[in-house]
C-alpha cells in the first residue's frame, strides 16, 4: 500500500532552510509571507488493510521518519484501486 | 493564501536519501517495498485569487524551489475560508 508521509518543522521551532528560501524568493521579486521547509517521504508499506497501514507508518515516523521533539507527521495513504 | 507545494526525485533519477531510509527501515524490522524522499514547502502568496496563486507559485518552483531536470513538483492551494 502507497503512503505519503509530511514531516516538517513544529510552530515555534527555527527553519533557516525556511528563512533562506523566504528571502531568496523576496530577491527573486516574489511576494511570500512566510516559507517553512520539511520532508515528503513516499513508502511502499506490506500491510492486510489500512488500518494496519497508517499504524505501521506511525511506528517509522516515531522511530525513524521523525524527530517527534522538533517535527509533526501526518500520514496520508492511497486509496487502493478499484 | 496558503500554498504546499510538493517536490520530488524524479522517477528513474537516483534517490540516495531514500535508499538509506529504506535500509534503515528494514533493519529495524518494518517490510518496505521502496522509499523516495522529496521536500516540502509551505508558502504564503500574496494573490487576488487561486489561479493567480498558482500561477505565482509555479514561477517559483521553476526558479527556486525545484530543479525541473531531475526534480517533479505538485502545488496545492488551501481552499479559502468561507
Amino acid at each position: 500500500m502507497k503512503a505519503t508521509v509530511l514531516v516538517r518543522p513544529k510552530q515555534g521551532i527555527l527553519d533557516p532552510q525556511g528563512q533562506a528560501v523566504e528571502s531568496s524568493l523576496r530577491q527573486l521579486g516574489f511576494s511570500v509571507g512566510g516559507a517553512r521547509i520539511g520532508r515528503v517521504v513516499d513508502l511502499d508499506v506490506d500491510a492486510a488493510d489500512a488500518a494496519a497501514a497508517r499504524a505501521e507508518v506511525e511506528r517509522m515516523c516515531e522511530q525513524l521518519l521523525a524527530n517527534p521533539l522538533i517535527e509533526s507527521y501526518e500520514i496520508e495513504l492511497a486509496e487502493p484501486q478499484a
